[in-house]
């Protein structure tokens, strides 16, 4: 199952670093790849292909204008849309079921504003909780129900750093390939 | 238990919009409140401040110079002291004995660089994945993990307006109190 996430109506001014957020919430969390639309915004994108140049993937960082193609394209393949927002079914009612599904997923985030054909076009439109919080939060409780945890013992290939879990401090693994 | 996160670090110019997602996916994920330590932002205050008028609470906004000071008054009140960074034991390790405990709890999340102080002051450094991500998801998922759900059910008191979850579109109960 691969999971892709759409994060949509990006604003430069504004969202520079919660979409950063979002991508790394993403990638720490199990997810495949983010693709990121609304402003065209380069920081963000390199700022994402730096992380995994470092930390490692693979994990896929794409840019697309056109939202609608990219999640009607998706839909067209055989993937499920799935739709993160406070107005829909709560996720402890869904998550089973979506697990369960084999088929890849595309993961949409909105900003502000989503508009309501979103609403539509997804397969599910997904509540992690009814109260106002952040896209950021939403999508890492999702992967992490989603995944039931196994995320936590992802590895990523070609990282040039891992970190040692410790009970204080930091210890930083540096790997070094030929 | 009480949970109450300590967002440490604030910068005015960098953090305004992180902070608010910080204090809105600690409200939503079911923390008491939050104390918020770094600059001084009434803009970030009053914004979480509305959403509990709007939504509902209990939930406690307070900004607080000496992070130091908090730390430490509040484990000689026998609160557990659990900082979140990626450099910490993982997350699935120490989740049960956190939840066994029922010491009120402050969660300190950081921003970009935390003093080493704070390694110390911790009773348990936990990371919510060893990857670099997001104070947002980090606190979000650790809420979701030590609640193990039951945030999702949490009813919020004073709330105007609440959500109906719905399969498509949005439906917003408005509570009118005499």
């Amino acid at each position: 199952m691969k999971v892709y996430v759409l994060r949509m109506g990006h604003r430069i001014s504004r969202d520079k670093r919660i979409t950063t957020h979002v991508g790394l919430a993403a990638r720490a969390f199990g997810a495949d790849g983010i693709i990121i639309s609304g402003d065209m915004d380069q920081n963000v994108l390199s700022t994402l292909s730096k992380i995994v140049e470092v930390w490692g993937g693979p994990f896929t960082i794409r840019y697309e204008r056109d939202w609608r193609r990219v999640i009607e394209d998706y839909k067209r393949s055989g993937w499920k849309i799935i739709h993160l927002t406070m107005y829909g079914i709560p996720l402890p009612d869904v998550i089973e079921s979506i697990r369960m599904d084999p088929s890849d997923k595309l993961v949409i985030v909105g900003s502000e504003k989503v508009p309501g054909i979103v609403y539509k076009l997804a397969d599910l439109n997904v509540a992690v909780t009814s109260q106002p919080h952040s896209e950021v939060s939403a999508l890492a409780v999702f992967l992490d129900r989603l995944f039931e945890g196994r995320e936590f013992y992802k590895e990523f290939t070609s990282a040039k750093l891992k970190i040692i879990p410790q009970e204080r401090g930091k210890k930083i693994l540096k790997l070094i390939e030929g």
